[in-house]
């Protein structure tokens, strides 16, 4: 089992989020998809914003690390207009009860709304599109998104994160070893107890 | 050729100051060794201590990762008693002029006596020990050491590391790419220019 701790407005949740499927297949994990919001955390840290935002060299070094990661693993992308955008909504609707099926699709669909097509994933609309051919009917797991157990788990989720001593996103988390870092996946999955 | 800006301090440089020489080596790269001082950088970022000091889950993180790091590499690791170490007058004995034949070496020794044998190396006898078997008098580069210009070749590199996007150690250039981490130094040496 691998947990994976995302964030959808996370610039390396991304190629993370599109690649983890087929690397955990590889190595026989099975995934357990765990959305949280950075934001709480960055606060505590005294972050109003993302820190690419605040400290410019780190930002700068990271659009084009994030090219170029892209560019290497064949994923489109486009820097988004709007950074970090707000994922609230969306991590709601990946906390709704009897997500399992159709979760990876959703996650994949959000980040490629966010990183490939400079959609505003915020808007109701973009998430409902997300949802599109991987729900019966994408309007009752928005309104369950809206209910309090949905917002009951991803605050849950985000209390949990911290007590795991998670930081940032992506992370992951392979017989209780936290990793951090799209590049730490393979690491994460090539973990074994005792190492 | 392959630039490499490091930090005494640093601890993810010290995996990469004992690994760049076998890894340049198989690629064919010269390396251009580039000592700097993170501090005054840090500071303009509002930090006066290690952000793993301020942030105490990426500290916590970061040690754990390091201690992993070190044992898949089959390096000694043993984590300092004082962090961030004041890694100035190794930096000047690295300024020095006619470094060229003994620097690597020098180098591997700082970062052993740092992260491996838990040593001040802010003391000028550690520093001493470090160039002892490898240039012909310490004494005369230590002298050479507190000259001016040492002293200057450290601002120069420092204000350099600042001009090319530089925020944290180790970083790599490559063709004028930027790659930041130890875990990025595999790409950098793959890199070409137009990828």
């Amino acid at each position: 089992m691998i947990e994976f701790w995302f964030e959808f407005a996370s610039t390396y949740s991304y190629p993370a989020a599109l690649r983890i499927e087929k690397c955990a297949a590889e190595t026989g994990h099975e995934i357990v998809w765990r959305p949280f919001l950075l934001g709480p955390i960055f606060r505590e840290q005294g972050w109003d914003n993302s820190p690419f935002n605040i400290y410019a060299a780190k930002g700068n070094y990271m659009w084009r690390d994030l090219e170029r990661i892209c560019q290497a693993e064949s994923l489109p992308f486009r820097r988004p207009t709007i950074f970090p955008q707000n994922g609230l909504l969306a991590a709601r609707v990946a906390c709704t009860d009897g997500n399992g099926g159709w979760l990876p699709d959703f996650v994949r669909a959000v980040y490629s709304a966010n990183f490939a097509d400079d959609r505003d994933i915020s808007l109701p609309a973009t998430v409902a599109t997300c949802l599109t051919g991987h729900v019966a009917d994408p309007e009752v797991v928005m309104q369950a998104a809206s209910g309090g157990g949905a917002k009951a788990r991803l605050r849950a989720n985000t209390e949990r994160a911290v007590e795991l001593g998670i930081f940032g996103a992506p992370s992951f988390i392979v017989d209780g070893e936290l990793f951090w870092g799209n590049d730490r996946l393979e690491t994460a999955l090539a973990w074994k107890q005792g190492d």
